[in-house]
């Protein structure tokens, strides 16, 4: 029994998610059957964050296992033959210890958040960031999301059916920079809520828009109340950047 | 009668490039038929670079004439109204003088080709650029290119197609730089030949990949013979990204 994990990248607009579900195509199901195809062995795939449908990955990391042992090259390129013409890609393929697990071993998951900020509507990029026609104010949206960082209690930035045990959860990174046209929120954190970033940048939106001060951002997250999120930022502006382990 | 300059952005992928044809969709026939349809005014709409089907542009300028005026900014959100779903967008929208004409006023064209090395297959930036696995020496590339600068007979990087009265082109700039996993060659002249950028890039790569020297490649350039020419880079690398114009 011989464990590989994968870096992987994908275009979530075609897909229900990361998860595999009873109906519709999930990256992981697509993942399952391109190894079942290869290897003739069924197998379980676990990532490290389950994204929604029409988030993206740049870096998402799974982890499977096989009885039999294949060169971890190999893998990486039989797993991207059967996954054509799907919008997914493995990067690398590693062979990793048992102790390795995607999700549990995770130290830390780094997402991207991309506004994009233009009359005109996005072509080369649709779909891979959030419009709008009317520019924030980065500035205020940097100095803002300040507020967030560090343990909190998330309840206001929690979907109704996220499934974790405790909405305590520790902030490490918020980052909002101007790209051209364009604002990008990197944000880092050992785990997030079920829709935690999208729930924060649609909040952060609204100091970027004039609608709330800091202040009120702040008295967002205090209230430990859902209804006093923002919007919840579309799908399409996220990515899940990269997942670090201990070495 | 007044004349709108428009600045565009598009996704060649599913258009059968810049020019109407007879049959196919065409970046030039989509924008005609838009304008058609908040003008009612039936146009012929002039580019500045008659781009392949698959290339793409991040600045195409082309103007055409309306008898009633409109307000510019109008006009470019009823044009990017009409232009959905397509993957073409207006980015500006001007009023000019009946003396510029987007192709003969243009003083320079600037194009970009974008080159992926890695072994996984593109799926965020599918259809945007060329996809190698075995990685290019970007620096022996970044030498070469300087032979195929300058005023010379381009003969050998001219489609058989190509409708220029003469061969003779002076290329400014050709400059190759690395950018992570990419190769990005910016080229820039008054104006190319058809293929041209296609053709010099794809002679680059033999270059880049060991095959050809610096010498080779300067002589391909003298032998002033397409069949001299190396295989042409695909279409989807190439962006038409900028077009200059006198104040």
């Amino acid at each position: 029994m011989s464990r590989y994990r994968l870096t992987i990248e994908y275009d979530g607009t075609p897909f229900v998610g990361w998860q595999r579900q009873a109906a519709g195509l999930s990256v992981q199901g697509a993942l399952e059957d391109a190894i079942l195809k290869f290897s003739g062995e069924t197998v379980v795939i676990r990532g490290a964050g389950r994204t929604d449908s029409g988030v993206h990955a740049l870096g998402q990391v799974a982890h499977f296992d096989l009885t039999k042992d294949w060169d971890a090259h190999r893998a990486a390129a039989a797993i991207n033959h059967y996954l054509k013409p799907l919008p997914a890609a493995v990067l690398s393929c590693d062979r990793v210890t048992r102790a390795f697990d995607a999700r549990f071993s995770a130290t830390k998951r780094h997402y991207l958040y991309r506004i994009l900020m233009r009359r005109a509507p996005p072509v080369l990029e649709r779909n891979r960031l959030w419009w709008m026609v009317h520019p924030l104010d980065c500035e205020r949206m940097a100095d803002a999301a300040a507020v967030l960082i560090g343990h909190h209690d998330f309840t206001t930035f929690r979907a109704a059916q996220c499934q974790a045990l405790s909405p305590m959860k520790t902030l490490d990174v918020f980052d909002v920079t101007r790209a051209g046209e364009e604002i990008h929120c990197r944000l880092a954190s050992r785990s997030f809520l079920h829709n935690q970033v999208r729930s924060m940048v649609g909040s952060l939106k609204r100091v970027g828009d004039g609608t709330w001060t800091k202040d009120e951002l702040a008295a967002a997250l205090n209230a430990r109340d859902r209804k006093a999120c923002g919007a919840v930022a579309p799908a399409c502006g996220l990515y899940l950047a990269q997942v670090d382990y201990d070495a």
